[in-house]
């Protein structure tokens, strides 16, 4: 009962952190969209929250706070600025890698670490992209090449990267210091999209990763556990857009409430009487609330897995991970219709660049793409059709 | 904890016996398509089977279950037969009339002959139609005239029934036996869906309705709480339109499995390992887990709703209202989608009349015209845009 | 000009009776569609008309017409009656056989015999289907075996058929009186739409092929011009496609003009003044006319490739193949779409039996799985994306 | 005879110069798209193409060209840059008001004076706009005010202007050279699409307009033909559109062929041969070409109609309209359909900015909402179901 009270006053607390950073964000979001670079200011803004402990166990200094909740803040966080959401959510992605394939040392040390520090987690590492070679130098591996889409690198503290070694081609994950001796962090990130996600090219060259920040288990030698990672990844984008449609919804609602003028042949007097108008509203709310509510049995779900660690069957991921795709898949497509159609009512005037509105639409688009939705479709239906769980996989 | 047990061990038996009554109508539901007609059988089925009373509170001999888990039941047997679950939620829908309407005595007396008599309600009543008068005579009523879509009527026990009063124009609801002299349920439903759901005519002769059997509060007087029918009513219809999306989800796998060839151009040697008809699946899978966790999350609402009783607010039934509305035009826009696409992953040869397939889409199109989407979304619309709740209607 | 002006005076003629039969076919579409069966009076109709020599060459006395006056009279044909339409269009494609594949002697044959016995043209040919075999004996074949989907044979007069040689393997094609000895019309055909076209069962026993009945040209010995059956069969499908969503339209406005009610909070008078409603026929005629136009412009095309004959170019045929796909596709979607919206502008009482409006869904939905679409969008992707025109074949 | 070849000629000539040009446009589109501001370059070479003049009859010396040609000439351009497209249709929709509303000797001395000079003409005219008031002085109006959505009048040589009538209200419309004394282009367009099309704000001070350069026929005294304006200008922006979606399917389908690279699960070596893929290029191509073709049917009309003149009446004006009206609407839902979903076919990779292809969607999108599809599509409907043609207005 006790711990059922100091969850719902973490719970609280976090919403009520999210949603005061979430009005400050949305202030100058679209004009740091146009800017885009590395948000410090925000970044620095989330690091004094507090929240980039949130998931960390309370035995390691921790809010002890499941999932749900990360997924929920960062989605707060997305209705008002989708990329600072993406930095958070990939926060702890790469801060949950030593937890899912560390050791048990490994994994206590990297969250106290960050509790202590308070660090800011960046991603650099893709098991796709075969550019980075890591060479065994006794208890040591060096790391040279470069990796592209590594979100959250510019001003991160420590980085997720991988590497294949140079004799077996095995694949692994350390984390190292982000101003560890020979990485440079490019910052050309470029998309039309997230744009502050700071997405780009890390170059490692000669890059010391000491044995204890070498991750445990090789990819070749992962536990069911240890193969959540697709499914954590597609739980917070999936949570970043239906935050993107929650605040295309709002911005919108208030554009239509203020700003907009009825058509001259509608017969009516506020733009926000035309019955079509409102109808689309209506539709438009209806979709994301059918999206919004399926994230949130996935992320409950994915709760449940998240509890059972090693303990996880190849069935129970397998549904999880079944249920976390359908969820992104919908609210991609969600975010993608509501941030084309939303212009239908608004009209023509809220296309100028001072409102920044095209952004909901860039933002929705360039992060529905990096998982495609018809291989996360297929695995759906192999479930459902041939009743086969995903190979987990990079992706699945 | 122990009514948390007992709550568990009335829902477990209960979606058992939904279960294995779903697996026996799903036996003959095509057959019985095309027969129309009542189906006595399945209905007395029904009344053995101890569900009508599942949502009757204990203090009058019933199951005390919540609206959830007739909802779920409801979606059960949709899966299997959409007709059957109509007649087994809406007998629910004219079961609460008393409870929302009636006095405590009435709410009493209904409630509890219900349980002792096994009695299955029926609908005959309907605010939109104005044929029907009532005569005072003294404390009873005279009622004469007709009334359609009077879903359950054939083989009911009792009759939910409306008329306007002769002289105020006030709109009554009452509660007869269907055996009451005058009353001639004619059972002349012919639409191309919904076959088996008696949704004919009603004609009353001279009908007369005792004192007791008048609810108490006239429409003009209704509080918050007894204008919920609507609500119910929408929820009802959303759980048998994600009923109907389950059953052809279901009996298509079992064809694409079983019956269904590959394209001779595919390259694949069974039907369901083509790409494009395991996407598909995916694809419509999706949908409707976002269909169905809408609708789950509208029923949780619902229940806290009609725990409230005469203490919820406008406020509060608006919002239930407007969740009800995006469910059910959810879920109903879903099994058209379904209905329709679920022929492109099963091909020609599964339009064969003896599978009877068409009648997914048939029942699908036929229930989710009766309260129109356009309405329903202008309400959701003026929620979200205008903040006005819906003003408590027929429909909404 | 002599001979466009007599171009003219054909094209009005056949125009005129088209619309006059389709008037007389609409009477009572629905109540046959109920029936299923041959529709032997109709079809009679459709001998004495005229009609059924509509493109064969003035030189064997036809009238000349080219391929998209037969595919406009199909269309108007289908707007009332889609299996009517079927049977009429199938004719030519079975006629054309010999033209396409047969010698000259075969050509001419067989389009004066049929301009002087008014003969009706059955189909039982299809070449994925290897359960027909042809034994050679001297010069010519004895056919066993068992065709589906034989569109159009009850109540022909001539069929065409196919078998694969025993010896061989190879393709061939015959035609053959329909009274020929040993074949036997099963007429089982049962799906839930286009359920007056015939396409059940031919059985074959022992079926004497005359040599001057042999198709002159096996399959293995096709020229690019003798290809173009899919291309016809799918330009006919289309042109029904485009039929239906006429009749869709046509049907739709009486009944929405005369008896569709307005929903009660609409606040119109009538419901074809409610705006939504308004809104909805200009979407799905717009849907339709550019469906229509596409259609129209591939069937010029057609006309141009027939006239090219045996000089046809691969290249020719391929873009004349896959504009003729995308035209099948789009109207077919269209019909679909339309007979699944449209009764959200009759309203519920529209989807009573007697007016049978759900078989406009039916016999789209049924005529749209035949050649899949998915296949049909790959080859036409195919050539927009790669540059390849379809492989000829026996859908492409 | 003679005429047919001239005009032929003349179509030859006049596409092969768009061809020319947009090859050239194409070059650096994306560049300027970034850039906004007024295309100078871009405007002069249109200027020196001689495509200035293709509508203006010979009498005048013009090319005598239609406007289904000035229609595909706007089209080749706009699938390189709709900017330049937009400015290119405007300049004639400008350039026909003294034809439509002026007399004789002015439409006379515009095309011709518009020959010998070489005039570019913009837009400043908008009868929504009741800011610019025209006070009489003698035969001669000075006018005030200010107007939006100006598009083309920077580096414009003549501008159509219009005002309201200080004393009686009427609306008239006039034309004056740019640099008249007391006009200022402001060039403040920025929308986020067609950002070189220069729809800014033009300032009125004090400015004179001669008798001669006020268009004879007061919009309260027009005929049918003089309002044709709404449906020319749907008419361009509908070739515009359709301009967009051939330009993604070009742009996507070089970039697909030489970029992209397939899923790492799809099983094939170059992304063109991802089934899925190819499927996806034949249905974005078929709704393309089913948009196309309506618009090319509307185009037609449009000729027909233009060349009526003054003997034009209400129903071929009012089904021109609808057609035109159709053809739009269709156009832009495709422009918007390809321009979300081609990113589906190229990858994440394609969402870098130095490609520019969110310009696209960005360009479809602004372009779509000038004249809202909800309304259009109101009057088609209301012409399907009722009969009645669109009321010549400012839009319809």
């Amino acid at each position: 009962m006790a711990d059922v009270l100091a969850s719902t006053a973490i719970r609280d607390e976090a919403l009520e952190k999210a949603a005061r950073l979430a009005e400050w964000l949305r202030s100058d979001a679209a004009e740091r969209d146009k800017q885009g670079g590395t948000p410090k200011e925000q970044r620095d803004a989330l690091r004094s929250s507090g929240l980039l402990k949130l998931l960390i166990p309370k035995a390691y200094g921790g809010d002890g706070a499941k999932w749900s909740l990360v997924l929920e803040v960062t989605r707060i966080l997305a209705a008002a600025d989708p990329s600072l959401a993406h930095l958070y959510g990939y926060h702890f992605l790469c801060l949950v890698a030593p937890h899912l394939a560390g050791s048990e040392e490994q994994r206590g040390h990297f969250y106290r670490s960050t509790v202590v520090n308070n660090w800011f987690w960046g991603n650099s590492s893709n098991p796709l992209d075969h550019g980075i070679i890591g060479v065994r130098e006794g208890s040591r591996v060096i790391v040279d090449g470069a990796k592209s889409f590594s979100s959250g690198s510019p001003d991160s503290d420590v980085l997720a990267i991988s590497w294949h070694d140079s004799e077996t081609g095995d694949y692994y994950e350390g984390i190292v210091p982000t101003s560890r001796r020979g990485i440079t962090v490019v910052d050309d990130w470029d998309a039309f999209g997230q744009r502050q996600t700071g997405s780009g090219t890390v170059r490692f060259h000669q890059v010391v990763v000491e044995e204890e920040e070498i991750l445990h288990t090789p990819y070749a030698g992962q536990t069911v556990f240890s193969t959540l990672i697709p499914v954590l990844s597609q739980s917070i984008l999936g949570s970043l857009f239906a935050g993107i449609s929650e605040g295309i919804i709002a911005e919108a609602k208030q554009y239509t409430l203020r700003e907009a003028r009825p058509w001259y042949t509608s017969g009516v007097e506020r733009a926000s009487d035309e019955p079509s108008t409102v109808r689309r509203y209506g539709e438009l709310w209806t979709e994301h609330q059918a999206a919004l509510s399926l994230l949130e049995k996935a992320a409950l779900r994915l709760d449940a897995v998240w509890e059972k660690g090693t303990a996880l069957t190849e069935e129970e991921r397998g549904e999880c991970a079944v249920l976390a795709a359908a969820a992104n898949v919908k609210a991609g497509e969600t975010a993608l219709l509501l941030s084309n159609r939303i212009f239908e009512v608004m009209g023509a005037r809220s296309t100028a660049s001072r409102f920044g509105y095209d952004r909901f639409w860039r933002n929705a688009r360039v992060h529905t793409l990096h998982n495609p939705a018809e291989f996360k479709l297929r695995n759906i239906g192999d479930w459902v059709l041939n009743g086969k769980v995903p190979t987990p996989g990079f992706y699945s």
